[in-house]
């Protein structure tokens, strides 16, 4: 394992995604047709008479690729974090086709595991973002994180 | 709009999916590829030398299941049904080829909502199932349901 560990991450640090994600009309009537095929997302008039209007990506697949925004970011460098679990998510506003995705995380907390000496957990603020920085998703993380292997962890 | 509104919801009721979904290696890589490309999911080697020993999805794969099983359900009867939030999520245990899921949903809460006439939340407890009822995810989504048009909300 390479990169950066659990003593690493300082809180109130601020990790950003490396490269941005487009949701394009087709990339969303993939995800829909998949995981959430409702005819909002799928149907361009049941789009128009929904309640957004317009044709509006599902929420859960603006959150896969928040998830595939951070993964490509530091916070995933050690290749073995693993997803605890997510608390305080809101859904703020609606994603649709020619939106550009970026991803925030600030670290919020960060404890040793008391249990696993070898690993420690973080909790992170992970923000989604489109133009004029307009947050489209929050959401608190709560991951395990490797401790560095030479720090003599008891 | 057809089938169930706020007013059909009771606190207690326990909505299940209609349907299964397998995770099969395919769906798997292919989810992974797109939104969770760690090694650990895309590679044997890499997995059988990861925390779990084992080929496993992406825990936002399984998230996204559980999104497409609760959609063929009642719930979803409406057509209109808007995500708020998610709380409370623990991904409890890792899923791997060959398991199959069911989503069950709890409601908890029903509220009308104060600023939307037309409009309630509903707070669920939705887990996410594999064989032996064998709790994979669980979570609290608060969602927003379309009232009876005909009750004659204010």
């Amino acid at each position: 394992m390479s990169g950066r560990y659990f003593e690493d991450f300082v809180v109130g640090e601020v990790i950003d995604s490396p490269e941005p994600y487009e949701i394009t009309a087709e990339r969303l009537h993939a995800y829909a047709a998949e995981f959430d095929p409702q005819p909002m997302h799928l149907d361009l008039d049941a789009a128009k008479q929904s309640i957004f209007g317009r044709l509006v990506a599902s929420g859960w697949h603006t959150l896969s690729v928040t998830m595939r925004l951070m993964v490509a970011s530091p916070l995933f460098e050690s290749g073995a974090v693993v997803g605890v679990g997510i608390d305080k998510l809101r859904w703020l506003r609606p994603v649709s086709p020619g939106d550009v995705l970026r991803a925030r995380a600030e670290v919020l907390e960060a404890r040793p595991s008391g249990s696993q000496g070898d690993r420690g957990y973080l909790v992170l603020r992970v923000t989604t973002l489109i133009a004029d920085d307009t947050a489209v998703i929050s959401q608190e993380w709560t991951v395990l994180v490797p401790r560095r292997p030479a720090a003599g962890n008891t």
